[in-house]
């Protein structure tokens, strides 16, 4: 999880591209980019922005290192010296503006833009969306976990799963910043702050004699927190009363087991009698943790099914995002530097929704006055005026422009902010406390048919007039060359 | 990609568990753990291990800092001040054995074995699954590219979608063990000496007034590695006809482009094209580079359709094995100390499969001296007789005993590699060459039905019948305890 030195951590045709706008002086141009993604993860109706964090360590920190400038010397595209040079002095000096984390965001929005020299808006593109893509994934898969699981406790436990060190332990905080509550990962715990949750596994029963003996020595030595895994042997017959007993035994003592854990079989079956099983023996207060391979949809059909499961361990399927384990952001140029002039600048594809949206733009965020609830996400130039309450509002969608209405009774919030100045960081990151505080309150946002993990009703994502005058100008101007 | 200051990356339970036993008095008895994995990802008839590198950077560097303590004795289980000052002092002062990275596993059998004291066996658990899990996954998944793709060059251009800055390095790392020829990631290649390979973006296409200047400055200024993408507007009406120009151009200047890179649209039908207009133009030395979330089942397809295809660029579904992004691997107690003598412990589950084998345990790969190739591979206690040359070997399937056979004529290759002894390195890493030709060496030792991509051939994981037995005695022992 190394936050420096990651200058290299780069595509090589970012190399290549840098330095051949070099030779070619071309390197000093300005260029604008803006990060977003095309499609939203999982059926999900929104996406959790996360990775700015680790975004902004790195562009503060990122340096080309002797080693580096050495490696790169000894590559067979044999670069310049003259250019080696320059990157010894390298610093980002650009502008950097963001979506903040814990913000719902949707497609084809700006997520990132990123202004300043070609060089160093091309040497950034590689690992911010490396960042930003990974933890924006997992931030939403956690969000759909906590959708069904509202109210109860949970728990990251994807460590040994998850794919590499790094992903476990920004895995664990892009999971806290959409509401899980705690992680097992220790360096998580030790690097953010989130706290942390941890009981025994199968091997502490399996190191005594008995299982009983296991038990009583646990809540003997570990009394304040006392979680008992009841699966090793067989979880009615042997777990649960051997656990019943060591909780007596622990109120003799004046105190109070906390919970057992389930990591097995049918979990709704076991939750059910071992609830039925506790609560016959007095222990109404002692509550039930499952794990075993959960996510939104197990533990949906779980709960469906009367499942008795207070706090849910959730870990490969989270920590992977399993059903899709990537989010296909992409980062595209839509201005550059023409004679001291900065020009739009658009890619074509054959797949209509890969075409990209020329010019620079702002996002906001158009929430009703009359209910609190976001209408749209407006896109438009920063030169353009900006939408207030009282200013009627063309909202309409892209692809199918007849669909349009007004509104006018609305605030609108800008969505981006910025993070570095000419290359000075601008903007205090805030304490994961607020990040979450910010993800609940832009919950709060939204309507629900917009969040529920299944059809979700589509959000409206609408670009100005003049943005889409100019996108069609373009397009139609590139048609034109290519005939 | 931090190789020191990993202590803490472990599951809270492991510090709770090693905990326990301080308190309990019990930390200095000794273990045996082994990791292994009960099903084959993807479908696929073997796995190719990785992950031994990072492994044993992390044991040899296994520390308590300061930071950690001081993080750890803020924790609500209130560890006691000497058990702190215990960590202080922590080493790994174990043994560990290993499959080498590069080799061919399979099911139920022990990957890895670690050997010491519970409190520093149980503490490396969740690091170690974690980098086994991921590394082994994606060399498995890039063998299956492999396969398919033999005598055409891989390229690695995944990290934009790995999952964070770990997952593209060691996964690059993972894919060149098991036959890739390149990445696109700079970090990778600086620290492990893999060839890193990069050609330009849709945006250096996009920063100049027209293709045909984009693709000249190129190749003015990159000359010696001249490969164009072609698609930023229209493939063959545009890219491949501009390509042209600027091979010709090329000439002209005395220079041969390499290549040109497809990364949009129907790739078979493109290639086909493509190759057909670069050979009439007379550029049949130039090569055709592919890349869009390709993977073992498109490019077999593309293929079986006649693409004209030298380079395959492999992304997002092999970086993060889209089809199955974990490795289920596990870490179970196999053994344990009792009085002084070492006992081996079992672990029940209700789903038969889920039920561990006791006792510790060695590999042998056996190989029939006739074809040279592997027949089984044949695991048993260590204070067995080895088998060897001219030993009538019993084969039988553990789930259907009765499926038996006897061989003779065979060598016995042992599997596990002492790594650690008493703490101490005792096996010198090899470098990447050494491996990517161990692995080689291991695919030539099976016949292609186990390694087809599609339904393998299944391969014989067979136990000695003294484990066997062990087994049985140990299973029926605990049912009995339990009626």
């Amino acid at each position: 999880m190394q936050t420096a030195g990651l200058a290299l951590h780069t595509d090589k045709y970012q190399i290549n591209m840098m330095y051949a706008h070099w030779v070619n002086r071309s390197h000093q141009q300005k260029a604008v980019f803006e990060a977003y993604f095309r499609k939203l993860p999982f059926g999900n109706g929104f996406a959790v922005f996360a990775g700015l964090e680790r975004i902004v360590h790195y562009i503060a920190n990122l340096r080309f290192t002797d080693e580096d400038i050495r490696y790169l010397s000894a590559q067979e595209e044999n670069y310049d010296s003259a250019f080696l040079e320059e990157l010894k002095q390298f610093r980002f000096c650009g502008n950097l503006y963001s979506m903040k984390e814990g913000a719902l965001v949707f497609p084809n929005e700006p997520l990132i833009r990123v202004e300043g020299t070609i060089m160093e808006t091309q040497l950034v593109e590689t690992a911010m969306l490396n960042f930003m893509n990974f933890q924006t994934l997992i931030a939403t898969k956690a969000s759909r976990v906590k959708q069904v699981a509202t109210g109860d406790i949970l728990l990251e436990f994807g460590t040994r799963r998850a794919q590499e060190e790094d992903a476990a332990v920004w895995g664990a905080r892009a999971a806290y910043v959409a509401g899980f509550d705690a992680t097992s990962n220790m360096l998580a715990g030790q690097k953010f702050g989130i706290p942390t949750k941890g009981t025994h596994a199968h091997s502490w029963v399996q190191s005594f004699p008995s299982e009983q003996e296991a038990f009583d020595t646990y809540a003997r030595v570990m009394p304040d927190d006392v979680t008992l895994l009841v699966d090793t042997f067989d979880t009615l017959k042997s777990g649960v009363p051997h656990a019943i007993e060591t909780a007596k035994k622990l109120e003799a003592a004046g105190k109070k087991m906390s919970a057992i854990r389930l990591d097995s079989g049918d979990l709704a079956y076991l939750s059910i009698k071992a609830r039925e099983m506790l609560d016959n023996a007095g222990f109404s207060y002692v509550k039930i943790v499952a794990s075993n391979d959960l996510d939104e949809n197990t533990i949906f059909n779980l709960k469906a099914q009367g499942a008795r499961i207070d706090t849910w361990g959730v870990g490969t399927q989270l920590i992977t995002a399993a059903d899709q384990p990537a989010l296909g952001g992409v980062y595209k140029l839509v201005e550059r530097e023409v004679n001291g002039e900065m020009i739009p600048t658009i890619k074509i594809s054959g797949n209509p929704e890969k075409v990209s949206t020329p010019g620079k733009k702002d996002v906001f965020r158009i929430v009703d006055r009359v209910s609190g609830k976001a209408i749209a996400d407006y896109i438009m130039f920063p030169d353009e005026e900006k939408p207030h309450d009282g200013m009627r509002l063309k909202l309409f969608n892209p692809q199918h422009p007849y669909l349009q209405k007004f509104v006018k009774n609305y605030d609108a919030i800008p969505m981006l902010e910025q993070i570095f100045k000419n290359g000075l960081q601008v903007y205090t990151l805030p304490s994961l406390d607020e990040i979450r505080q910010y993800h609940r309150e832009q919950m709060d946002l939204f309507w629900p048919e917009y969040l529920r993990k299944m059809n979700p009703e589509i959000y409206r994502i609408n670009i100005s007039e003049k943005v889409w005058n100019l996108k069609q100008k373009l397009m139609a101007e590139y048609m034109q060359v290519e005939e």
